[in-house]
């Protein structure tokens, strides 16, 4: 597949700029269209991404546990793949490059169902990597892209719960929304992260500027990226002037609780709605807390579980927003932008799961896979 | 828990058999008359389950795997709870005892929504189990059952996804759809069970029979019963009439295939629709079938995932059978009715789950859990 994409990437790219020029015509931002964009080097980057994945172990077969009872039943727990994954996703035709390799990888078939503004590059880079494929002995039919992009076939991809064992949605908040609401297959959430860094007053405020400036700056528009920070307020009169002018120097837009306020005096004031938001942008709510429990209270009430830090020096408050965070990913002195596949150690990311059945946090292959019991006897029947 | 409902058993009984009068006056069948009732065996039952739940070890803490990352990060995936559990079901008062203690030893909250027919006994059984609880520190809430059993909320327990983290349905099929298709909260599929017994060619014969009476006959209103035999036509005319005997002696209705029917000449015929019926009842369909490829395809077109066994001497025709069956247990030589938590050694059984996300096939404990991801670092930022 990886070869068929080098060979092919003149007839992506024609196909590419075919959708280029309808999303200029049709009005889409600067960003969007440089998301759809795809030249050489972005079609290299795909190729590595195959090349990575195909270095991967192998998740299916493995036994995950095994053992006997009492009369004699011999039970094995093993990997198998999910069957057929669903990928509804927006405009990044690299999403359908990146979804056909984990999915062939982890031992399922594929149904892609990307959005109609890279409706002709998906079509391109779908068809080469499937015909590659079944030229190397995959099955007929296992990578599909549906090539029809109204609201209508979204939605009974959704329906099929016979047919597809799993939806996976990648894209924006309202997409994701849409397709968890709606969807009768399982579904799994993706994306939303309304993260938080929490400096306690124990902290080294070095080392907090340093993360709070990496995890709101470094990218801002992801979901691993911080957008409130509280800060308690012990220490916010000496932290919160430094790091202003730290973040201010990045351009960031700072909105402030009351207590805020009192110290930054003419920043904007933070609304209640502030405190949902995923802003995904230069922009950082601040808000001044007593302690650990009053942020732990503030980041479960208003987080989306996605990933949080403190930074401390306090075992005991380290050992507390730890236990008491119900966040996928929990960090004690660290950035929340390691939350991702490939930082984690995974090899490959098909999306970071905020919900808590089946996977949470970021899924590499194994999260693309389910088991079955394989259970040998010798004539056992039930008394 | 277990010592308030024996406490409380007189009262329970009382409010039970409210409901069981109620039940007579609108009709309810005597099968759910019997499901219904309870006496002071039935509740002594009960507090046996909460004695065996309480032996259980903790699944909650549990450091499933770490590792350290080459920037020095290190990471610990912990089991959590998953955090809020939804329960609909049926008119089973001990569905209530079983399920609030499953879910508080895993350490979820739980919000029971159980049928009307068995209010009055779920609503004294969750009161003293609550009260018990809470008076040994348990926090309020933790344990709900919701009282008004009309339609509405139901559905308003299925729309409830930013509150409710899973929902699982126990109970018909009519049921499980319903959840499964309306809810917005992820749900886990339960319960419904299409299982099959295929006699290959090389089959110790006597051990097949065998293994054919119990998995139909032992107890046949359950979802890991049989409700399809299959025969391999070579040893067909050799099987099938000494199973129709057995069969028939336990009053077996058998529905056969048109090669069936011309070895067991007078049987009904099987309709297609019986092919994917799970009859709870004493009837079986036989089909004669070419060989393993055969049983293999009937098997993955006409079933629910749940529970096959193949019984077999030949190693190359099992070993096919154990890799291309995609149900949740696939037996070699055993009577599918061990697919339960017990039977396989977890101590404890929510339901069995026939999709393949988060669970498949019998779950236990470490199935209400799920986990999060713990990073310690020492300032690490992302380059």
């Amino acid at each position: 597949m990886a070869e068929a994409l080098d060979k092919n990437a003149k007839a992506i790219i024609e196909a590419n700029s075919v959708d280029l020029e309808a999303g200029e015509k049709k009005g889409l931002s600067k960003a969007l269209l440089d998301r759809l964009a795809l030249d050489g080097k972005r079609i290299q980057g795909m190729i590595e991404g195959l090349n990575a994945v195909k270095g991967l172990a192998d998740p299916i077969g493995e036994i995950i546990s095994e053992w006997k009872r009492p009369n004699g039943l011999k039970i094995k727990k093993v990997r198998v793949p999910l069957g057929v994954i669903g990928i509804i996703y927006e405009a990044r035709p690299n999403v359908t490059a990146d979804s056909i390799a984990l999915c062939l990888k982890s031992g399922n078939a594929t149904i892609l169902r990307g959005g109609t503004d890279a409706i002709q590059s998906n079509i391109e880079i779908a068809k080469t990597m499937a015909d590659a494929a079944y030229s190397a002995g995959i099955p007929q039919g296992a990578i599909q892209l549906i090539e029809d992009t109204n609201r209508q076939t979204a939605e009974e991809l959704m329906k099929a719960r016979d047919y597809v064992d799993v939806l996976i949605p990648r894209g924006g908040r309202g997409l994701i929304q849409t397709v968890v609401q709606k969807s009768q297959v399982p579904t799994i959430e993706t994306g939303e992260g309304n993260c938080h860094a929490y400096v306690e007053q124990s902290a080294d405020l070095k080392m907090a500027a340093e993360i709070v400036i990496n995890a709101k700056c470094q990218r801002p528009s992801v979901c691993n990226a911080i957008e409130t920070l509280l800060v308690d307020e012990a220490i916010a009169s000496e932290f919160l002037p430094k790091i202003r002018l730290e973040l201010e120097h990045r351009k960031v837009e700072l909105r402030g609780c009351q207590k805020t306020l009192s110290i930054l005096k003419d920043i904007k004031e933070a609304a209640e709605e502030d405190w949902r938001t995923e802003f995904l942008s230069l922009t950082l709510a601040i808000k001044v807390v007593s302690g650990v429990s009053e942020a732990i209270d503030h980041i479960n009430k208003y987080g989306t579980k996605h990933s949080e830090t403190i930074i401390t020096k306090d075992k005991k408050a380290a050992a507390k927003f730890r236990a008491e965070i119900d966040s996928a990913a929990v960090y004690v002195n660290a950035s929340t932008r390691f939350t991702d596949g490939f930082e984690f150690g995974f090899g490959a990311e098909i999306g970071i799961s905020t919900q808590k059945l089946h996977a949470r946090g970021p899924m590499g292959l194994p999260e693309l896979t389910s088991y079955k019991y394989l259970i040998n006897g010798s004539g056992q029947v039930r008394p």
